[in-house]
């Protein structure tokens, strides 16, 4: 079954509101099995409505249309299917009195232009809105099926859970489903992590495997079609292993887990307390650390060392380190890093100074650069250089990544040799 | 000059990817005069996608391609385009060139199929990317005007600001276009907000006036249509006035105008130093501070006083304090900030104390409870209660957004009594 989205709105067209409905019934058709093609937006103009719902219909089997069901003179989606698929519109008293009953309920006056909703294309089935006065419309045209719906999202989910979902599982055949896993990786880019896996993507068929860039992240997406989730799972097993053992240093999680979420994991379970003295990233890494519930248990402490004094003064960092090698400086990073665990009750710290630009680059010390400090006192402190391109925000954004993936690295290798 | 836009991913049809680059394009359209007619989405699929650019190329004198221009091949954009004009691939020794630099810049080997990126449709222009790797495709064919552009969000928004834009408008007659302002505001809700200005709303006309509900904020957007920026502010001053005189004590900043922006700029002009003393927040508040290009001038150094430890170690709180009061407490806001001021060489010093949650909340003291306190050790430092609802990264950020609305005030007033 190929499906197709319609949604009706000039205020999709101005900007004004993001288009959620169509990710929603996206993910929802993903869930039925059922593969969505296209999806359309136009506005509320009875020509390129037409235009539209007449291409949907010669290419697709399920056409799900979002808004136009209102009652105003603008509202065309019953009228244009009804021309589309060349049925008359009949009018339906029993919506009629299922519009009047509510406005009674509401206590409010029903106006005549009320009963544009209560007319349906031949043969179309109404589709019970029990949070919204319009009704929306089921239409089943020899193997096309049409449903409409309301535009206004909370109003659509609940009409399309609770009474199209069902109908349509009718029509499907014991249906396979489709699943997912999303391998989320750092430390490596787009091209050369294809470089790596590129005959398994060639070569794919089932399970497919497809690339995506993030935010100086990179995904791979394992996707499997099958009955049901565990014969997915075993689908994808192979596979997955097989991307493991090529990617082992970069797939830090899968799916919803960020690399904050992750790393605190990996904290609390080998009962460390981490601290971190940032200088570019103003904060940022302590932030995201923090935004996971339970951080409390192995976040000690932060330092936003913006100021040379306060490197002095917090961290103890010699004035002599940083007039010889400068603020940006592996010496400065892992002078933070060591000040930053002397003046906490932290065993892991990490530090990090760098240009987050616009100003204060150099040609020898250029904005993005960064240089990120990881260790302990009773260990090696390491130091990696960044080199970033792009604006202020990016900058930051891009080396909060990096150091927490670094951060990572180090404490797998710690889990490995404990 | 009739636009249409083409939105190339399948993960667009998969659901995982919410589709703000079609809103995002459809303001900016708005903003040039330029009518959007349709909006498409399709996935990464040769038959499909030509059919979708075909039937653009038909209807519409504006095409926008977001999406399919990376190294990969199923990045199909710039075959498609081709086929759908009638033109052959170049390939363009100067792209291959740059996207090399690209690559020797990040220090990063190129791979061979980087290549693709350098072929374009005969008689297009490259669209330069300075913050990625796939350069766009700007292409005149006849009265029709093909762009392409890369989808991730960013480098769509800036290339297409920066390179299409001038480009568009050199194409376009002298049209009435549609100006706004947005007021933005802090410390009062959308609905307290309406009621004070309801009269102005329901007796519009030109210019419109529309409330709009942001993160912790609220704004009003004022918007006329004219031929010039000129005459579109002449036509709005009246009314923006009466809204800053009902408002004033709300309305922090206009347009792209952000709290720390606004709150930096003062920091500056009053030649103040800041420093920050963040327990809940954990670092968002100085990352925020810091986001600002040149906030070096103001802020100083911020604290992230996580543990109880922390915030008698760093800020000197009184272990009594702490006990007697609790971490979460006006007492202990008031420690933490005066602390940070004794411990930094900032004249202005802000605490925050709260309970993030999800977990932490007690019956007096439950999840959403905080503290806020701001000041200078010459003055009086006054300590706010907050309590808000909701998950523990929007109560972070509401928390942030609460205190700098409070930070503005009370750089406000230190102005206006000098």
């Amino acid at each position: 079954m190929k499906a197709e989205i319609v949604c009706i709105g000039t205020e999709l067209l101005l900007g004004d509101v993001v288009n959620t409905n169509a990710t929603w019934l996206a993910k929802e058709l993903k869930e039925l099995g059922i593969g969505l093609y296209y999806v359309n937006t136009v506005g509320d103009n009875r020509q390129r409505m037409e235009e539209v719902i007449k291409s949907a219909y010669q290419r697709s089997d399920l056409i799900i249309i979002t808004g136009g069901l209102g009652p105003t003179e603008d509202d065309l989606t019953r009228e244009i299917i009804a021309v589309a698929t060349g049925r008359p519109l009949i009018f339906s008293q029993d919506l009629a009195d299922q519009i009047q009953h509510r406005f009674n309920h509401f206590k409010r006056k029903m106006t005549p232009n009320n009963l544009r909703q209560a007319y349906l294309p031949e043969g179309a089935a109404p589709i019970v809105n029990r949070v919204g006065t319009a009704p929306g419309v089921y239409l089943k045209d020899g193997e096309t099926i049409f449903v409409a719906l309301p535009g206004v999202p909370r109003e659509m989910k609940i009409n399309f859970t609770e009474e199209v979902v069902p109908r349509l599982r009718e029509e499907l055949p014991a249906v396979e489903v489709i699943f997912s896993r999303l391998l989320r990786m750092c430390g490596i880019g787009e091209s050369s992590m294809e470089e790596l896996v590129k005959d398994l993507i060639q070569n794919q068929t089932t399970p497919t495997i497809a690339p995506y860039a993030g935010q100086s992240e990179v995904f791979l997406k394992v996707t499997a079609k099958a009955s049901n989730r565990e014969s997915a799972q075993k689908i994808m097993a192979g596979t997955i292993d097989e991307l493991y053992r090529r990617l082992a240093d970069h797939i830090y999680g899968e799916d919803e887990e960020t690399l904050e979420l992750v790393v605190g994991r990996m904290l609390h379970q080998q009962g460390q307390m981490l601290t971190v003295a940032e200088s570019c990233t103003g904060g940022l890494i302590a932030h995201r650390l923090t935004n996971i519930p339970g951080s409390s248990a192995y976040f000690e402490r932060g330092f936003v060392t913006y100021s040379n004094d306060a490197k002095i003064e917090e961290l103890g960092v010699s004035q002599d380190v940083i007039q010889k090698c400068g603020a940006v400086s592996p010496e400065t990073a892992r002078a933070m890093a060591r000040g930053a665990l002397e003046h906490s009750r932290a065993q892991i710290g990490i530090a990090v100074t760098g240009i987050a630009g616009p100003t204060g680059g150099t040609p020898e010390k250029p904005v993005g650069l960064v240089y990120c400090a990881i260790g302990s006192l009773d260990d090696d402190i390491i130091v990696h250089e960044f080199n970033f391109m792009g604006e202020r925000e990016w900058i930051k954004y891009s080396t909060s990544q990096y150091v927490l993936y670094h951060l990572w690295r180090y404490l797998c290798v710690r889990a490995d040799t404990r």
